[in-house]
């Protein structure tokens, strides 16, 4: 069915609460009927030409009221007269409370966005989704029943032996299928790690840094120091002050920060790990797929001391979040370790998977895949940056020739006021504090907003842009 | 291509070790030329009536010797010549290591057997094949690319009310959608309830017990506290005196013992969960779908005291082991705790996984399975108690209304000497002194092996139970 809302922009009301009131008093006045179904926020939010999160809002409130209820793989329908009148404020309550859980954003509260420039998002419309559901079928014939068994804990032969084969190609990681690890995401993989290294250990990390890491290892019980960075990423000199004895970092490019680390602050790294035993460094290589601007950096793993070097990566960025399959491979001493202290886990990711991933890397899918991502992102990167031209003067850009994210730093004002502007512009940026770990008080003085742009079309990152420049050059001072 | 290998039973030669004999024979004189794709292990198996443990022992001795290689998602081949002349002793030593790790038995060790009683497996042969292929395919429809977008940290939400209405109906559980939680296995569920809870806390379990629990909660730092178990189950004045806060139990049917608890044992527990403050009973319901004998016994959580019990069950066994859905229930209280300190773990399972096995619980197809697998599993229980009938003397069997394994007891023969016996018939048994925890010593005088039969053919039972009874009736004393 389709829902002709008629739309106020700019009336005052925000549109999802517009969509709300709509709705309700087609619900109240007999409009919509009770069982009917309404079309998916994802449907009303192309019909009606508004971001989803906006539709998502309007029919959160909704539920949260009882007009419509979600029944399973089924989708939103009208309720039934007589439950309208049963609820209470405790439920009513309660689901508002399980809206929030099921959305959460990074930077906190939920609003109707115009363009919400989301760091770690991707274009899932360029997602190869005729292979992928291709590959599944062919995957799932009759005959690999045994597909439906359980698997290899570690991951299966087929596709660690992929990753490596992969790894080796494109970053010059030098690795033997069993030092694969293949786990549903990244965090899961850095819960195993707690446990193959031991909760006694003292984990490093720069700070800002990639907050979900850090709440794992804090969670996990492993003890948490941040040390102290400069433009090269963390300092070697605080690393061996602090005492710790693993060292967490994305030389890639490093996140929030967008840093990529020179190769001589790597060959620091590496020698402060060879310096004692015991020593580890974890390389998150989480979105290396990406580099827009000069020769692509060696992994720290292919630099001479892989048996120092723990190494991360991910299918979430390059191919899809959904996906959930991540990686690490392991310097060979640990091999043993894990098998020990965690070899006993079953696998996270289904066989199926694994067998659809594997087939997707071995026929050269992820390849030409990432060839064409390259090009995507390109593209978005070099408009946002032109988009935001007008900026230049008042605003200093960093973190540019790589990844999916860029740094604004303005030269006087605060992320707060510039998160609030933007956001009165009905556009979504995210404040660098947030990032900060253990002295959250370094993040106070911050001038500095994130931008995101993978998740956004064209006309999106175009129309953000503008409402930017518009938001934040009124007030410039 | 098939190979008709010519195998001589009971020649003192292992049959794994015939057939890694004559693979090799054939690709050192030319029979099998470089490059030349083997059978995988299963069709081998197949073909030569023999068990796939068989095949893969001699595949993984010819992988070792580096006669045959192993290609991703696509199978074994004959290695070329030069290769075979590189195998350096260390290479060797490598893949036997791998081999080693990449099939796991809970028993130890790997062996060619005629018929291997494992517990805890499943009917694979049964599994509904073509419904699962046809629900996927519907998911991947165009238009639900969203499914590729990260979802819902704690499960979507349609998978978690179609889980409710299923533990509702099936199981008496009552919660709400925002109660369950969806995870990639029951063990990493148990992880993440290990950071809810927290590591201070101490954990009770029955001993014997489900090792992979035990090794969870160690792995994560938790103290654990084996608790005399009597024939009803943990006994709770023992358990009053441990100090626990946090008992484990299977009150449908305890693994390994097979005990179903009593309700008057039940409630003696809640009773015990009820007195403190912060005191949880976790109940593992990992296989309550099979029951043979008796009415069933409704769950803990479902005896009014649901804010104390944390109710944890699983698709493994009901549907398949590599499917990885696993799900618990949390009480109220312990929901604002879970998102606070594991809300931000992302899904371990896959959005499209989670509306496959949506689809089929809301279709009606999970019931129907389930109805078709109890009467698989009764008549496997019903054959395998009918064809030990000639063992009713020495052994006492127990555990074997429900669950899809029994337990036999000597009257005298030690368990080691009963797998020993077992062993030299082709059978492999599982000892009940493996399961015990803390305190392993109280394993040694056992007297008792687990049988498992949900992975065997009725066949295999058949011969399991003629070999079993000709090799543990001619030593009887």
């Amino acid at each position: 069915m389709d829902l002709m809302i008629p739309l106020k922009q700019g009336a005052g009301t925000p549109l999802y609460e517009q969509i709300y009131e709509y709705i309700k008093q087609e619900i109240r006045t007999g409009g919509l009927r009770a069982a009917v179904r309404l079309p998916s926020t994802r449907q009303l939010a192309e019909n009606l030409k508004v971001s989803r999160s906006t539709t998502q809002l309007a029919y959160d409130q909704l539920l949260a009221e009882g007009y419509i209820e979600s029944r399973p793989c089924r989708g939103y329908f009208v309720c039934e007269a007589e439950n309208l009148l049963e609820i209470s404020p405790a439920q009513g309550e309660k689901r508002e409370e399980e809206g929030e859980a099921a959305s959460p954003k990074p930077g906190g509260e939920n609003g109707p966005w115009a363009v919400d420039f989301l760091p770690r998002g991707i274009d899932l419309g360029s997602f190869p989704y005729g292979v992928w559901r291709k590959i599944s079928r062919n995957v799932m014939v009759d005959g690999n029943r045994e597909m439906f068994l359980s698997g290899d804990s570690q991951g299966e032969r087929s596709l660690r032996e992929a990753i490596r084969d992969y790894l080796h190609a494109a970053r010059g990681v030098s690795c033997q299928a069993d030092q694969v690890v293949v786990g549903a995401g990244s965090e899961y993989l850095l819960m195993l790690l707690a446990n193959v290294l031991g909760r006694d250990r003292t984990v490093a990390m720069e700070s800002p840094t990639y907050k979900q890491a850090y709440r794992v290892f804090d969670g996990q019980g492993v003890r948490v120091l941040p040390v102290e960075m400069d433009g090269r990423g963390m300092r070697p000199d605080r690393l061996e002050e602090s005492g710790a004895d693993i060292a967490y970092v994305m030389p890639s490019h490093q996140f929030p920060t967008g840093i990529v680390m020179p190769v001589g602050r790597r060959q620091e790294l590496l020698q402060w790990a060879g310096r004692k035993k015991g020593r580890f460094l974890i390389e998150d290589d989480y979105d290396s797929e990406f580099r827009y601007r000069g020769k692509p950096v060696p992994s720290l793993q292919s630099m001479g001391m892989a048996d120092r070097v723990i190494y991360l990566g991910t299918f979430s960025q390059s191919v899809a979040p959904a996906i959930r399959i991540s990686y690490m491979v392991l310097p060979r001493k640990l091999v043993a370790l894990y098998r020990r202290r965690a070899g006993f886990y079953a696998s996270t990711v289904s066989r199926i998977d694994q067998a659809i991933l594997c087939e997707f890397l071995t026929e050269g899918h992820f390849e030409r895949h990432l060839n064409r991502m390259r090009a995507v992102y390109r593209a978005k990167h070099d408009l946002l940056l032109a988009s935001l031209k007008a900026l230049d003067g008042d605003f200093q850009m960093s973190g540019e020739n790589a990844g999916l994210h860029i740094l604004l730093t303005h030269r006087s004002l605060g992320e707060r006021r510039l998160s609030e502007l933007a956001a009165a512009a009905g556009v979504k940026v995210y404040g660098l504090s947030s990032y900060f770990i253990g002295e959250p008080e370094k993040g106070e003085g911050s001038r500095t907003v994130i931008l995101g742009y993978a998740s956004l079309t064209e006309e999106e990152i175009r129309e953000g842009a503008e409402r930017l420049t518009r938001a934040w050059t009124a007030v410039s001072v």
